[in-house]
């Protein structure tokens, strides 16, 4: 499986590629489920998880899975009511903004809070056999943070700084606790059969290195420190990292994840030895065939010579994107770097 | 004047700071003008925008004034129509996705178009005396393009990335367009009585270098090398730069303006021999006074050793802000710096 070899730095006969959000609403037969049924509903059952997760690979040739579920849905079994508005996206029922309301959280347990997420890992692993590896995911500490504060998407995560300067002990208590979370949750993954692990700190990105170094890097560092222990690759994905990726690459995942604001050389070189995840603009597959072959062949030049590179957008896949630009680009991704291997 | 010695790299007594949007809403004698005036109608009235314009400079022992102004501004005069929403912000009134669209613009001409500016900037500077400098601002090419071609602002710039990648040839028409406007601008700012000015590129973060490289940095490139004649310092600000900062350096301004999401003295290793500006974090100032306090001490710290820096934000102030902390910000730069350099 290239993937996996990619994730450990072993020689492949062509780059993996797999795709932030590649089972999503870009896809026509996704939509049609979509269209009968919320998305906490196809979350909440295995079979159209399983389903939903699957029906990328059938379109293209990508080199791993990655399980269809939401960063949030740890949040309800801790005690964390949200849901989805149709406008503003995720809207946190009651936001935690200071030690009193951080007194109805409780620990989240896998099993308990989960099972349907456990169930359908298990589906995807036994309906791909051993053709495909299955990549089990989690929001990170921070971001989960910032969504049960902020109350859902922000342009400033004002509160959540607000909490850090001014009340850094509840700040402190809310991050341990989703720490644990986080932990739990893809330990569970893992023993259900996920191959390989992402932890996404999206949001982390707002936040000035002095900061994250401070009120992060410590909790994503004991994420991964405990989920490595169990032996499958840990990807650490920060969002908006460009000018700190010495930082993140202090959190020890086996494989760290880059946007598309860096040149992927560039970030390389900060990171040292590991590997290397991203990193196409995803507004780049809106463009004609020619722009993303130009950017496909740009980044896979600058990660020639150092083993461990995996193919990904720099974000999720946007909704508006063409399928045949999806296969386009995956094709042009094995098709350049098999080339660049031999010649 | 502190901060055009700063400009040139010569050396001060403190470091100088200015903040942008520092004439705005967090200040009560704002919002009691605000509350009787649309933006536009203070945006158009002289009196009232170099009021404004003065008023931080009463409270802080600001290094320099940044006459009130918007920047799309110059679109009305090219024939682009703008309104304020209050729920979207900046809504383009048709935007340009196309040649079809580019027609009815117009070029730009300052005199006949913001008489009301240049007026704006020849009271603040006869206000000033000689005690202050007045800062002369304007978008830079590719901000303004993304409000002309998304019709706002926008979370993925599918829009401007799409004309970009499918139509060149119109992409490059707008651009070449609007990179004329801010040069007649800037230098009739200039003319009016500006020491120095600011290109605001705010959304160029949203590119990937490739992109920045090929699409934005020759216009930029162009803005900077046609004011910079008039012999003013010229300063260059892009947010969410962090990663691309070698590039930004390229446009060749005096000063590169850089956000927070990046350590001063790693910028300014990128950056090489010109003066920057930046870069606390804007939400830091809603925490207490000690977190001000801690972050400032950290990037004057980084800054030391290097002449030519100017202190700001690395974004616009909120207008949640505490006046109180503005102060305290402003007098902590001059009061650290200063022992820094006699001890």
């Amino acid at each position: 499986m290239r993937f996996l070899a990619a994730c450990h730095r072993r020689p492949v006969d062509a780059t993996p590629i797999w795709i932030m959000r590649q089972a999503g609403r870009y896809l026509p037969e996704y939509r049609a489920i979509r269209d009968k049924l919320s998305f906490m509903e196809m979350c909440r059952r295995p079979d159209v998880a399983a389903e939903v997760t699957l029906q990328p690979l059938r379109h293209f040739e990508l080199d791993a899975a990655i399980v269809f579920a939401d960063i949030l849905l740890p949040l309800e079994g801790m005690g964390i009511g949200f849901h989805f508005s149709p406008e503003d996206g995720p809207v946190i029922e009651r936001p935690v903004r200071g030690a009193a309301e951080l007194t109805g959280v409780r620990p989240f347990d896998a099993r308990r809070d989960l099972p349907h997420v456990l169930e359908t890992v298990k589906l995807v692993r036994r309906e791909l056999d051993e053709r495909t590896p299955v990549i089990g995911f989690s929001g990170a500490p921070f971001t989960l943070a910032s969504y049960v504060v902020e109350g859902g998407h922000s342009r400033t995560y004002e509160h959540i700084k607000r909490l850090m300067y001014g009340d850094p002990e509840t700040y402190g208590r809310l991050m341990a606790l989703l720490a644990d979370a986080v932990v739990d949750y893809l330990l569970a993954q893992i023993e259900a059969g996920a191959h390989a692990v992402q932890v996404f700190d999206s949001w982390a990105g707002c936040l000035a290195p002095f900061d994250y170094e401070r009120f992060v890097l410590p909790y994503a560092r004991d994420v991964v420190a405990r989920v490595k222990q169990r032996g499958v690759p840990v990807i650490y994905f920060v969002n908006g990292a460009a000018g700190m990726l010495s930082l993140v690459g202090q959190a020890g995942s086996d494989v760290v994840g880059v946007d598309w604001r860096v040149e992927l050389d560039h970030a390389w070189e900060q990171l040292g030895d590991v590997a290397v995840q991203g990193n196409l603009d995803p507004v780049a597959l809106l463009g004609p065939p020619q722009a993303i072959e130009e950017r496909v062949a740009d980044i896979l030049r600058r990660a020639a010579g150092r083993p461990g590179h995996i193919f990904n957008l720099g974000h999720g896949v946007l909704p508006s994107t063409p399928p045949d630009n999806v296969k386009y680009l995956v094709d042009a991704v094995h098709r350049l770097s098999a080339k660049s291997a031999s010649g």
